[in-house]
């Protein structure tokens, strides 16, 4: 069976349709009262602060080794959560469903998300479905809440000169995975996409000052180590040689002429902490869920810039990405 | 100009899109953050509820006369928040945008959503662009925060037998119009579209017992009515004289054949309290925004299903919406 218009319509096949694929697979005792806003009761402590994002999801194709767009949606989320110090409590997803979409898909990646949720800790609470013409596509939205951890307050605005950057794996692993996907390329590059909750709580729970976090999606590790270093007026000094790549995604870049250093990930962080919290941070994200490769990568100096020493002995300026990296690989 | 594939790559033309588009028109010191998540110091009161919702906006044309898919997609999330007794405080938005699209069109787009914002009391806090191949077309899912309001709970499961039934204005001015437009039609028939947070407030705030409130949109006044009977095991009936429905609304109906019962709205509710309350809480929406042609069009008794009472003295069995409404008229 396939998706067409009237499961879109409001009315009872939209009705049918929700509970058939999406209750069934993420019900739970808030989404099931199907009301128009979930009521949540939450604690925030006593900072009573909380965090909020949204991202939306257009991968083709919509399913990749590794994963789907499913688990893509809620990893994507919550990762941006743990990028501001919060623990993913709630999620809300949108589903905008193109006509001819085989329902078999549909239930696949719903169960994948539910997989992710379940990994994640975190509870789909809110969702919508819309139906379009089209053929067989599927865009997801997301979006998600957090409760901030008590002693945590990352942001880039708080890095200075001397902080440590850590980086939790292999860079380029989703990007060069899709690419192999839409060029047809036969190998065996997996996504990484990963929520990092177990990872990012090693570091909150053991009181390690985490300065800033961000993820490494669109635009790649170049991109956001210029927006850390734009906000904290910070230069920021990288190092080739410890900047994990696969063996087999480096030698796609050499044959397509990519720089793993722009391209999308989504299941890697960057971390920066002060150097007297480094050795401990890199210990305890090593010994983490998807943290196994992580290495520090580099350090923040007076000055501007991103800078990469290569491997050469020579230093070069990192831009961020100016044109179009891979369209539609989140 | 007009959007391409390279503002959706993460790069330097996805920043100054956001930049001279989004930032200029919702911007706001937590959105000029630009980081992963927003952070919120919530007062959640001592109840400690927070309602949250989402909803994907997919209409075609993105203008009609009345609005745009910007003030809806506000709209819709605001009315699903206020449908739960909340008072709209953060919204996200994700706009999925479709390359081709003229940047002076999504300049216009993001006016309304930031008029809606400020008519609404909201503010927008997260935000995500994503740019996917296509023909100029814009999706945009909206996600909302709001704080439940101390004295009100409504639920579809608190109405009981002798409840009266309240109806904020027209039915079908919504549909009318998106339809109208797709089929080139011409008349003066405006969207309600409207975000109803004095209507709703002038309720909470001045005590009265809201036992269940929803807003009417995709599957109509027919298709809330079958839910709110549903979940609370009474039946629902009500007058057709009482129903008001706009002249030309009711004249491209009968033309069309279409019924307003089953045509969505945006910018209408659909209110239940007590007999107690009937008489204070219609004073109080005819007096507020957007609420001078509300109505008392029926009431909740023993038994099941939704009943209407024609002008022709019969009584007869509404169905919830069963096959296609008008595809994507939000």
């Amino acid at each position: 069976m396939r998706i067409n218009m009237t499961h879109g319509s409001g009315g009872i096949s939209t009705r049918d349709l929700i509970k058939d694929v999406f209750a069934k697979k993420l019900g739970n005792n808030i989404l099931n009262r199907m009301e128009d806003a979930a009521v949540l009761q939450m604690d925030l402590k006593s900072s009573g602060r909380m965090a909020y994002t949204t991202d939306s999801f257009v991968v083709t194709p919509l399913f990749f080794k590794g994963g789907d767009i499913g688990r893509l949606a809620v990893c994507g989320t919550v990762n941006d959560l743990l990028s501001m110090g919060a623990i993913p409590k709630y999620l809300s997803a949108g589903f905008i469903i193109e006509e001819g979409l085989p329902v078999a898909d549909l239930e696949n990646i719903v169960s994948s998300m539910a997989e992710a949720l379940k990994e994640s800790g975190a509870m789909l609470v809110a969702a919508d479905t819309k139906v379009i013409e089209g053929r067989g596509g599927l865009y997801i939205n997301t979006s998600g809440i957090g409760t901030v951890h008590e002693s945590v307050q990352p942001s880039a605005y708080n890095l200075e000169a001397g902080d440590a950057i850590l980086l939790t794996g292999t860079l380029g692993d989703h990007h060069a995975c899709i690419l192999s996907h839409r060029m047809e390329i036969e190998n065996n590059i997996a996504s990484d996409v990963a929520p990092l909750v177990a990872l990012c709580r090693a570091l909150f729970d053991h009181g390690i000052r985490v300065k800033a976090i961000r993820d490494i999606t669109r635009g790649g590790l170049a991109t956001v180590l210029n927006e850390l270093s734009e906000a904290s007026g910070c230069a920021i000094h990288i190092h080739q040689e410890s900047i994990p790549v696969r063996e087999d995604v480096a030698s796609l870049c050499g044959i397509l002429g990519l720089d793993p250093l722009y391209m999308g990930n989504e299941g890697k962080m960057v971390i920066c902490v002060s150097q007297n919290d480094v050795k401990k941070a890199l210990e305890l994200i090593q010994h983490a869920a998807y943290g196994k490769r992580s290495q520090i990568i580099g350090q923040c100096r007076e000055g501007q810039g991103v800078f990469l020493n290569t491997t050469s002995g020579v230093s070069r300026v990192l831009h961020a990405l100016y044109g179009e990296g891979l369209p539609r690989i989140c």
